[in-house]
């Protein structure tokens, strides 16, 4: 069986891994080698994971949901921090920040470091982007397919009031808007400053990455992980030729709802669909996904238990959310295939 | 009194050691302030260093001899390793050989990989060597102003047999020559394979640094640190429009002998001499130099004791040469300061 997620970063390699248990897979590490020929295997799970998170800090492009997805399913992750490396160093850091270098508020570890030159270099030589999570793959043997959105230059760009504006003497003017890189916005402020609008720059001009759309035409299932609707799904979809590939994809398509009681458990959903005017719960989350009979995302959405949801055209069902372990998650996973039938 | 050095890495940033200390500065460390004004003083030494032996790697500038002079006059140089920085750590390094990045035979210690991602944003963004080296040296103050032999790329390079070569079955042909940069050679290869020349790659379209005619014009004495005469000194003397500076400099130029009993203390200066037919002693390298009355570069020649050293044209003094400490090496100064009257 064939699956194929849209995600973005931690949430949605957390979700991964229970997509890879699901399948049989060790959670953490690769797929193997095929018992038949000795070959390393195809992944039965492929992941179109967004990369409007990233961000090029100090030189080097640094793609956040990327990684957060190699080094999670690689079992390297830190995930008592979040992101980023199990015993990671940051040496270089605090040197970067001893030079006045910035982005202060956007720490690189030592060994996210290295990653990010070998991508860079890779980047600057001319690979596209899918090319080169492909060959970080190599090393990380992430178990999954991992393909960036696109292989085009896309940055989530966040609309906020200048937070540095400062009136001038006897002047009445209010702020201006300015447009913040999605990391100053989510990680210098916290997501505390109100979003007036998200801006995926570049996304008029870009075309799905490498892999995208064959994997959506390929797939005996299509999952949505319980990534932020807003700024993880929702660049994903800005990407030209993927709403539509979507739309025309054989498998079915369940999504499942990143709220439980309305709060996200992680990150800050709640003010990216307030920017959006999507109210914070899951029945928002899920009409504005929309039911794929009508033009939308969904055939089927998860949602947390005792959520009283309504979609029209979509089947809702309920189960436990919390992915507390690889298990958990591979019994929403298996809720999400029941949902489809 | 202005002391304009030229200068290669390690033996020519312990030499400035002893310049510093001769001039009454603290020779770790920055210039002070002007008693009088209360503003930052200018330094009295400037160096005009090698910038032959950089590198790009793993898409970062690294600048050997820059660094060594940076970080020695700084007083954060390991000088027991004697490369690099002291309380280095090597994750990022070790993390790259795990991705099987080359090169594996130069390692980036994890705050040395600061200072290139610093320098190499500001070279991409357009700023010239000298003033990312002047902006590195705002935040280590080495009390001695720093000036990259030029803006341009220079790169050495060593021709040799290509020590990769394989006869094919029953074919007699010997090894082709191939170029190595000189990185390459030098740390790789230990200098172990017999150089037939060195190329100064760019050279002939470079041009002195910001600064480096104006301290050669303004300066009341010119020293030729204890450096390799071939790849530290030789770049700097290859960069077009130097030789004439010097030349018509109003100073004396005196020369420090690298060598001690025929030998070098540390580095490869005598696989260096035999690559340009030059006697690995303190007189093949006086005469290599040459007198500036006829063209070449000295007016004075400092050897180590014991030697028997004549150069047509060039005053000949000894004294100990051992750099123990700054004081032992600001008496070799006071030795060309006397050498030059």
């Amino acid at each position: 069986m064939k699956i194929t997620v849209l995600s973005g970063g931690v949430g949605g390699a957390k979700f991964l891994l229970g997509v890879k248990a699901f399948v049989g897979l060790d959670p953490f590490g690769g797929a193997g080698t095929d018992p038949v020929t000795g070959e390393a295997a195809t992944p039965d799970v492929t992941a179109i994971v967004n990369n409007g998170d990233d961000i090029r800090l100090h030189g080097l492009q640094v793609c956040p949901d990327l990684d957060s997805c190699l080094y999670t399913l690689s079992g390297v992750a830190d995930t008592v921090r979040g992101w980023g490396r199990l015993d990671e160093t940051w040496t270089a850091a605090a040197e970067l920040a001893s030079y006045g270098a910035e982005a202060p508020w956007f720490s690189l570890g030592d060994k996210d470091i290295a990653t990010h030159l070998v991508r860079t270099r890779m980047l600057d030589a001319g690979y596209p982007l899918s090319a080169v999570t492909a060959a970080l793959g190599a090393k990380w043997q992430p178990g999954v397919t991992l393909l960036p959105m696109s292989d085009q230059r896309i940055e989530t760009h966040v609309v906020v009031s200048d937070p540095a504006f400062e009136p001038g003497p006897g002047s009445t003017a209010g702020a201006p808007d300015v447009a913040l890189h999605f990391q100053e916005w989510w990680t210098r402020y916290r997501a505390g400053i109100p979003a007036k609008r998200f801006v995926f720059v570049g996304a008029e001009e870009a075309r799905p990455g490498a892999g995208v759309l064959e994997a959506l035409a390929t797939a005996d299932l299509i999952l949505v992980a319980p990534s932020n609707p807003v700024v993880s799904i929702g660049p994903i979809l800005a990407v030209p030729g993927l709403r539509e590939a979507l739309l025309a994809a054989p498998a079915r398509i369940v999504g499942v709802s990143p709220l439980i009681a309305g709060k996200p458990l992680r990150g800050h959903a709640d003010a990216c669909l307030a920017a959006i005017d999507v109210e914070c719960s899951a029945q928002g989350v899920g009409r504005h996904y929309g039911a794929r009979s009508e033009g939308g995302l969904l055939d089927g959405f998860l949602v947390a238990e005792g959520e009283d949801v309504q979609i029209p055209g979509v089947r809702v069902a309920e189960a436990p959310l919390l992915m507390m372990d690889p298990q958990a998650t591979a019994a929403m996973v298996a809720a999400c295939l029941e949902l489809s039938r």
